[in-house]
């Protein structure tokens, strides 16, 4: 039974999954970075880039937990770039390169039509323009059985969680504060939409928590 | 130089200090009461309520801490108590019984006059009806060059912090959901106002994070 799951979505103290004023230069927004910090020592992130090394204890078991058994993926038109509004040519193909760490379908939710992009190493993003459901249900056809990896941004997951549609969640609250930005939780009341804590461990730079859903 | 420091302060992961609706038999609200199930084993709490053992790791640590150069203590009304309004008489002096865990002056918020309340053990309730500011200078006065406890509720904690009065803070993470309730964080910006982590540690039941203001 494919699952929809949330990995490695990373949190600050008081809640916030991004700062404010996301654009080029800072793609998560100001501080945003911060609460990321946990994943960049890890091997799992370092073989993402293709660079050596790499930390191996508890956060790196977490960040390479989040890729297992992923056959699709979802996520908002906010985290695969700053453009906004109607696209305006093909130029932006996503933050990641050439080679994106997704290697298998990405299903990016967008008000504006736009052809599918395949890039190299098996990640084609595919734009889907009438809503969350669509998206799952696509993605759910492309995983093959396989669990689909619920991305972010914040407002993607917010929406996916308040219909009940997550069926795990993985948090890394990292020791940090951004003050403002995106709030993870602000009137989402996860206990009342079903959800427990399973697990809460701490890593080297970051709590990890995993919710599932009664 | 005495200063103002939040101990001991218990929140849930979604940032709730406390739950909904608060009475008499729940005076932390629903299922607030989840949120410092961390403090409840420790030999501090135990030592509080005359029980014998009880643990001596980290958790109990800081529970320990919380009490040490601690010369008067703020708190608000509804942290005092459940009744709400003008005080119908004398009865209610608080839910620790005969002799609270205060051993100083407590100055308790509230806008409806009341004498203060003698208790056993060098507790002394007193009632500032004049404001935060007001409170917090005749707790300096009371304490004697000691630092001043800032107990709750989150309502008070938020009212302190969005003045930038107070200088420390140690919040207790327990990882629960509370799903609604008071929010320590909404809409109160502590980078703003000055605050940074300074420690993060791991106890037993809890993540306990130091803030200073810079």
């Amino acid at each position: 039974m494919s699952r929809l799951r949330i990995e490695c979505f990373s949190i600050s103290l008081d809640g916030y999954g991004a700062g404010l004023n996301q654009d080029l230069e800072n793609p998560l927004g100001r501080n945003g970075k911060a609460v990321h910090e946990w994943f960049f020592p890890t091997l799992t992130f370092n073989k993402m880039i293709g660079q050596p090394g790499g930390t191996t204890g508890i956060d790196n078991q977490f960040a390479a937990r989040g890729f297992e058994g992923v056959g699709a993926n979802i996520m908002g038109r906010n985290m695969f770039g700053p453009v906004r509004g109607p696209w305006q040519d093909d130029e932006w193909t996503g933050w990641w390169g050439a080679n994106p760490p997704y290697h298998s379908p990405v299903f990016v939710l967008t008000h504006h039509k736009r052809e599918p992009i395949e890039m190299e190493g098996g990640t084609t993003f595919y734009f889907v323009t009438d809503g969350i459901e669509s998206a799952l249900k696509q993605a759910k056809k492309a995983a093959g059985g396989k669990d689909i990896r619920l991305n972010g941004g914040v407002s993607v997951i917010r929406q996916y969680l308040s219909k009940g549609y997550v069926d795990y969640m993985h948090l890394a609250v990292s020791p940090k504060l951004l003050g403002a930005g995106e709030n993870l939780f602000a009137g989402l009341d996860l206990v009342q939409l079903g959800y427990v804590v399973k697990e809460s461990t701490h890593g080297e730079n970051a709590t990890h928590i995993i919710f599932e859903k009664l």
